[in-house]
């Protein structure tokens, strides 16, 4: 086995990721749980770091770099945030070291927006940012990080100007399982993706955001009028949120920003469509590559070799 | 007692309120219970009404007139729907009889916009708005009926040329009860609402009705950064919701548009919170009055003297 170098672990809410990586920055293991945060806070952080090194036999003096909310106050120490307006390269200096650990093992911080008007935070996502822009990006950019609680954040010249989370991926899953519309889309999932109803709603959301709320409330009556199907219903649904996000998020850019989307799997799928029919220019790149070039580029900061 | 000359009856999902009325209109008796439609329909519509019509001891001669949901296709008898543009009057024409009672018994039909974009329905709300403008109303006239679903009506001269459901209540419920905000708003109810994060929350989501799904989520980041309250986040989701509910309902109709207000109790003070800090030109009208004189007014039309 080539020699390793360093740990990156992606340590979220409800995921834990970690790869062991070489001198050449090659991958020589890797694994993934559901210990996120909320399971180690009980079971304790450092037994689930320490079982999955020693899945991976990583000798003693290899160290450890974490970033996600294992840094959160109820994470395992707290990293803190560093605030915007911020060059992205300046999470590389604030990790904290993890006390009483035999291994070296340092966490990152989050940022933070402390306008008063639009107080905003994030943990892990600051690190996707580091590895999908590099520390030199040029101009102005949006980088999207869709999930549970999208993230976008806007750059210029490699600094954060500023960012915004918006609920996208938590609103969808409310909405339906916890409303009117739950009945609206059940068993939509054993039925092909409406992928024009999606296009439809993306739109229309983005060209009348405060239609919202009456937006999704089409997959119902949809079904009462048209025969809307439970997949139509549910593109309906994700296809509002998600226009209604892209709007607020670039509601305050000059058009033709460029978009640079950090995402994988059917969210990127989702995301693309959007960004595709309403003409928007970007480019992507896979989450996972993003978050561990990040943690790469602050191992490196960290431990010069 | 004086001489009952009808029964009115408004029939939800969820409540049934019901009206014994005397020949000049004075209220000879009434009854509220959580018997709506979806208990109603296990326990059989006909009993539920039987047993609060023997409460008032209402003689067999005297006819019964129902509106809401008690209509729909899960409910008693299916009253189908008016479809828009129609005249406020027309709900007057369509109502059903339900066959097989000792008692005249009819049901109101709904409202249908049947407009490929923009379906909709209501069903109770139409004698409502009969109830609060008359069959003869002038003007351009915009009514807003707040509750879990809710709708706004623009009529034209006394007919309704347009209408749309908004989720605000429902949307207010699944966010508070379904997403990590649950925490941010823990114990809100033990304290003072926050009337002044409330009265924030609408402004800023009526300005930027495109940042609501953002809006929504500082009411977590408030609290990590600012030391937002539970009432102060519990008023920020619901004037967010609410700000956005108005921004649509009124992003087509021409500035100053008067509105009229049907609602009362809790719901009242907050729209109208929200109408006065937007300076918007409206009247009130508690919706408890306004169905019973919308049901009069049917049962006028239909059993004249």
């Amino acid at each position: 086995m080539a020699h390793p170098v360093y740990v990156a672990v992606d340590w979220g809410t409800s995921s834990f990721r970690l790869w062991l990586i070489g001198k050449d920055g090659s991958i020589l293991g890797e694994r993934r749980s559901g210990e996120g945060m909320t399971t180690a806070a009980k079971t304790g952080f450092a037994d689930v770091l320490a079982s999955h090194l020693a899945a991976l036999s990583v000798p003693q003096n290899v160290p450890v770099i974490a970033c996600g909310m294992v840094g959160a106050k109820q994470g395992w120490v707290e990293a803190g945030y560093v605030d915007v307006p911020a060059s992205i390269s300046s999470i590389l200096t604030g990790a904290v070291s993890v006390p009483g650990q035999s291994r070296d093992v340092r966490i990152l911080p989050g940022l933070a927006q402390r306008d008063k008007a639009s107080p905003d935070v994030m943990r892990g996502e600051e690190t996707q940012l580091l590895g999908a822009l590099g520390p030199d990006s040029k101009g102005l950019q949006a980088v999207c990080m869709p999930g549970t609680h999208s993230k976008w954040v806007h750059v210029q010249d490699g600094e954060v100007i500023g960012f915004s989370t918006f609920m996208t991926g938590e609103l969808f899953d409310a909405v339906s399982k916890h409303t009117i519309l739950s009945h609206a889309v059940a068993n939509a999932e054993e039925a092909q993706a409406d992928h024009s109803a999606f296009r439809a709603a993306v739109s229309a959301a983005f060209r009348q955001p405060a239609m919202a709320s009456n937006l999704l409330f089409t997959a119902r009556s949809g079904q009462l009028l048209h025969k809307l199907t439970a997949a139509g219903a549910q593109a309906r649904i994700s296809g509002t949120l998600i226009g209604l996000e892209i709007a607020g998020a670039l509601s305050d850019a000059p058009n033709d920003t460029p978009v640079t989307l950090v995402a994988s799997g059917r969210l990127r799928g989702l995301y693309e469509t959007a960004f595709k029919f309403l003409s928007l220019k970007y480019t992507v790149i896979d989450a996972d590559i993003a978050v561990r070039r990040g943690l790469s580029a602050a191992a490196e900061a960290i431990w010069p070799n």
